[in-house]
């Protein structure tokens, strides 16, 4: 088992029995979805922004306009930090103090690196696209060469991480067990809906194959 | 309609035809979650984590343990930015370049304070849980003193926020219409599933009234 080594930075405090630093069990998380949390400083302040990444191995990829803010703010500050986070379930205890969610939680730091090389952005480009809905990249029209050049591509390597993990049920104080309280678990989870067509489609074009897989594996 | 001002702070750069700074609008994405991303300040780095909040006017209510790391950073620090978003569909377009995604994003900025009086305390919890589950905080056992205590409970008054809203279908380039190219959204969603009684209740007791109701409204 590959596991990534503790720092002060990665390291969780709280709930440190929920923990796990297991790279495959952190690299499930961020499979499972394709929205991270980026934290930058901005003149002394933290700012938090969605957006959305593909993952390679130990290279997380991310993409947006040569001018977008944040993107230039982490390629100066040279290193980052992102957030995933799946919601699995509300936990409702018997008492307030004992109500929590059941989640998967990964947090991952490293250094990055702006790509300039046109061969590995569309690289990065194509793994991102297959992140978001796998095989899309080989049934949309190909990429402009200046469409390339305006887009900024960064690549980072993870190079610590850490998880939290909570799937159990309410864990209340024992002798509130025999309350009149209901106590349990709400699943929660995020499904996809049947796909719905663009109004500029020709009326004949049937939906693609690799777009109802990805209804049918997201579907409840 | 009240809006909130403008600064360079919450001034939204990219994409500025999607900004709104309409407190309304941005309630409404706040209330439809319950999860937020916090960004705070360690040792230089900016460390993003998820934490759950209640919202009343334009407070924000956060709690956790005593020696929460992030919470007592963000006391120090005196100030926080909150980011809440809701994902609401793929967009696939005919080039790479037009996929995008759509949701519901706002941005808070804002001062905090460490809430101390007791009965203030227990408001903000009381808001924090009817944020969660309506309902809930009535049928649970009430809170004990010494939970209370060792409860950190922390105030943000929101300055200023802005949000970015995409809700349209794919935007291709004029010339791409003709390509055969399936282009669409699909729409994603979170839900809730059946709730699932805790091992420990007795075998009679029924799912309450504010736990279905909580079902009913979040089923797909």
């Amino acid at each position: 088992m590959k596991i990534y080594s503790k720092s002060k930075l990665n390291r969780v405090k709280r709930g440190h029995n929920r923990a796990t630093y297991d790279v495959e069990k952190i690299n499930s998380i961020l499979d499972a979805g394709f929205i991270g949390y980026l934290g930058y400083v901005y003149e002394g302040k933290s700012i938090t922004l969605p957006m959305a990444y593909g993952r390679k191995d130990n290279k997380i990829y991310l993409h947006g306009s040569q001018a977008n803010r944040m993107l230039l703010a982490l390629l100066d500050a040279k290193e980052m930090s992102m957030t995933v986070m799946h919601l699995d379930a509300l936990v409702l205890a018997r008492s307030g103090l004992h109500h929590s969610v059941n989640y998967r939680c990964a947090t991952l730091f490293g250094s990055i690196r702006k790509l300039e090389d046109p061969r590995e952005k569309e690289l990065a480009l194509f793994c991102f696209m297959e992140h978001m809905m796998k095989g899309r990249w080989d049934e949309i029209r190909s990429m402009h060469q200046e469409e390339l050049d305006r887009t900024l591509v960064i690549e980072m390597t993870i190079e610590t991480a850490s998880a939290k993990i909570r799937d159990v049920g309410a864990e209340d104080e024992p002798e509130d067990y025999n309350l009149d309280v209901w106590a349990g678990l709400v699943p929660l989870k995020q499904i996809a809906e049947y796909p719905i067509p663009d109004e500029g489609l020709p009326q004949k074009m049937e939906i693609p194959k690799h777009v109802l897989d990805y209804y049918w594996e997201n579907k409840q």
